[in-house]
């Protein structure tokens, strides 16, 4: 099994509802963005998925989220700002674009601070 | 699948007993503590498990080792006080409290240096 | 389940071919390489894998790697020298001497920068 993993970062404001002390304040984070694909052979090029246009596909995402309060970034609204959710919301994100391309599996960190991040990693359809 | 993640650092001398080289003199690390959480679902608040008393748990076992010599800690007198058995000591120590909980497995891994570690990753009960 | 880690470095060169954009370019990296052996149980002197040995197979892997152009590395030669088959190179360069040695899998990540790495992980033999 092969593995494609990329990073980006992003810095964005929110807080959280219900009884979690101080992260019910708005405050922010420098969050770390880190993306990996799975699947089980390589392309005659050698590549599982070409890191170029990954990397731009992340980027893109990271950067949708700069200088945001993610409280107001559609697709977040209505749902607590936990990083499990930001990782389900950058999980649905990326997903739709990478089917069909002989991956297995997509797996999204989301790093609040360099001792924190929550992940969702799901199959691809 | 969601994973939660938080880590802790703790300042500890051990020695291994055994054809270990200089690792069989008394010395130290500084260790880095990585623990991570995995399950199938978001509680409707959007954790997995609430990082704060994730992060406490840890920050607790932490201090627990800090500025001690592992070879004279409950638990781990009489093993070897390798990586390997003080991730296994260390995933000891949390798993009981984090049955019943919605998790399905528990990851520890401990950092001797940022060159090397042991991990211990099993299911929950 | 066990695991141990272990990180090394080398500094090189290398180039794609195809349509990769700037990488087509003779450039270089300095990698890091990282190897994950994995194991359901520990020896008696409470090690899975030896840290000293295996991190000594690893420098040596780096090391014959470390000041050279990949794509004129015996086993590398001929093929793309993306990061997925540098992984793939280092794979198959250390699993032959992990095996009978109750390890389940190994894995190995080579990272071009802190942003980016490939991986393959498979089981071991």
């Amino acid at each position: 099994m092969y593995e494609v993993y990329v990073a980006a970062r992003f810095e964005a404001a929110h807080r959280l509802i219900g009884d979690f002390g101080p992260a019910a304040r708005t405050h922010g984070h420098t969050y770390r963005l880190e993306v990996i694909v799975r699947g089980e052979s390589l392309k005659d090029d050698g590549t599982l998925f070409d890191i170029g246009e990954f990397r731009g596909a992340v980027e893109d995402l990271a950067s949708s989220l700069h200088y945001r309060d993610l409280d107001e970034v559609s697709g977040l609204t209505g749902a607590n700002t936990t990083a499990e959710n930001v990782a389900r919301f950058c999980w649905e994100s990326l997903a739709p674009d990478l089917g069909g391309r002989n991956l297995d599996s997509l797996a999204v960190r989301v790093w609040e601070n360099p001792d924190v991040y929550a992940a969702r990693e799901d199959p691809l359809g």
